[in-house]
């Protein structure tokens, strides 16, 4: 017999994109970032290892807290550091939404939400986007129970962005709380931080493992109005950061010289890379994040992500039920993605 | 007005012990290991960093696992790793326990666990220890909605344990899961691993943090039956242990050597200091942990908590209603131990 709660015993999981831990491949698949993190972290890092691992580490990360205020003109009090943005996207989902209670989210997206909704046992519900990629009203309404929406801006498999405008439309229109997840904003070329100031209603999540190269370190952090930042330290755990962690992922913000330069990069890339995959027949969505959506009007697209795949080269394919499938291929080095088109144009 | 979910809203929050993080402490309150982590630890760490940090870690960490598999005599399949051993006491009680059923824990023993329920909107009960720290079978009884008990062994802050054969006895009779949580094991003389080869009940929990001297690695793990771990790995984040982490969990555990060495001299410390605090009117339990509860027949302890922080010593000053007050102090280094006795000698 089980002793699981119901609602845990009856669900899959959520299945992340392959880690391979041997063997040489192309990664394209889990939009993580192709160049090494700023020096400056290692650095930091090594000085926290010598002053050694024996002590709790601070349970607020106050020295991130702090460089981030500086960074982004928030006091302290509006920023959590978080185990990754994973841990922000449980933590709203833990405060906000009871069981038997409604989550929504849009479709296509992040598939994690709907997953963390059914841990909580409670419901979701999916409010598709139109055809170029915009979200209407719709994703506002009330609704009975309705307690949390998600909305990841950029969007993923999209690319896609809502201006910061209408986010706030849609914001005020709902009766709770919305978390922006802009884990890939920095590659885009509007985000919604000023929003928190605006409403209570209104949390920002970021992550350092896409733009800052540091998905090995876990590292996120939402920005809310004080009082819901005070609701969501209840929650945490209370050392949900290392040591090691809150000395890198201060470093890592610390340097904007390293971040302009990488996402100049991987910006560049993305453009090519774009046209690239127009001309060997793909429909590609012009993207603000670090990875592009590239449905084929005329060609099933599975075989190529398994030819791929044969090659050692690693893309997401995915299939969404009444919308259709695609490959969704994270920005490499130049190398990397040459490499993958060349392949993809053999294949086709 | 609060969007936060009613039992968030009307929870305090667990506040852990104080974590200076500036000036000289002698710092006894949050049974940190005073001495420093296996070298090997630093070196695996470092490696680690030199292979960068711009992929996700290994969702499973698979060495880690294997390391403890080779090492405990139970596969893989049976180990899950955690972001320290509190994520593993956050997913149990989300794995178990629904709104309005009930959590089960002993009294006095570690304050969080009552907060677990509390943050999942359960109800918690709480049996008293006997006078000599027995646990009667009231512990085990059927009681409506109660889908989880927790059990520290050695236990908080008592430092007292069970013998398996009682632990195993309670867990038989238990209509629920039983969480042991071994984080101060291996200070004690006996343990409850095998339990969890007899019964799909018993979950057992490790952490690095007093032990191995990794408090601020965060890294902790629960030995299960395999379908038990599987359900726990629906619940976890995805990544919810971090590269370095890894890396130095898996060198710590391959340090046998140091673990006895330093363990040896924490029980040696131990002895001495509960000898003395005997000689100065304490009536200290026996601890089979790295810390010792001291409480005073004949005198307020208070004061003296509050007179060894002035001198930047810091204790843990509990007081449990319906049982009494005392002093938790943390087995510290012999010179350390000396003194907090020097000062506490002075100071009544």
């Amino acid at each position: 017999m089980s002793y699981f709660r119901p609602n845990i015993d009856q669900l899959a999981g959520y299945v992340p994109g392959e880690q391979p831990q041997v063997g040489k491949f192309i990664k394209l698949n889990t939009n993580e970032n192709p160049y090494r993190a700023s020096p400056a972290v290692a650095r930091a890092i090594t000085t926290a290892l010598e002053n050694g691992l024996q002590r709790y580490p601070d349970p607020l990360a106050t020295a991130f807290r702090q460089r981030a205020s500086a960074l982004y003109g928030f006091p302290p009090e509006w920023i959590l550091a978080t185990n990754g943005s994973d841990e922000v996207l449980t933590l709203v989902t833990r405060a906000f939404v009871g069981e038997g209670e409604l989550l929504r989210l849009p479709y296509p997206s992040y598939i994690l939400y709907k997953t963390l909704a059914e841990l909580q046992g409670a419901r979701s519900e999916e409010i598709a986007f139109e055809g170029d990629w915009s979200l209407g009203d719709k994703f506002a309404a009330a609704a009975q129970g309705l307690k949390l929406a998600f909305l990841p801006n950029p969007n993923s498999p999209s690319g896609t962005v809502l201006s910061p405008e209408r986010v706030l439309e849609l914001a005020e229109q709902l009766p709770c709380p919305l978390l922006v997840d802009e884990a890939y904003v920095d590659f885009a070329e509007t985000n919604c931080l000023e929003l928190v100031k605006r409403s209570d209603k209104i949390l920002v999540s970021r992550s350092l493992s896409k733009s800052y190269a540091l998905a090995g370190l876990r590292f996120g952090y939402v920005f809310a109005q004080p009082h819901v930042i005070a609701g969501l330290v209840k929650l945490k755990d209370s050392y949900n950061c290392d040591a090691l962690s809150i000395a890198g992922a201060t470093a890592a913000i610390d340097d904007q010289a390293w971040l302009a330069e990488t996402r100049a990069k991987i910006i560049a890339t993305r453009g090519r890379m774009t046209e690239r995959l127009r001309s060997l027949g793909f429909a590609p969505v012009e993207s603000q994040a670090n990875f592009v959506w590239a449905p084929h009007p005329a060609q099933p697209v599975k075989p190529l992500f398994e030819g791929l795949k044969q090659r050692q080269i690693l893309v997401r394919y995915m299939n969404y039920a009444g919308w259709g499938d695609g490959l969704r291929i994270s920005v490499g080095t130049d190398e990397q993605i040459d490499a993958c088109l060349d392949v993809l144009a053999k294949l086709m």
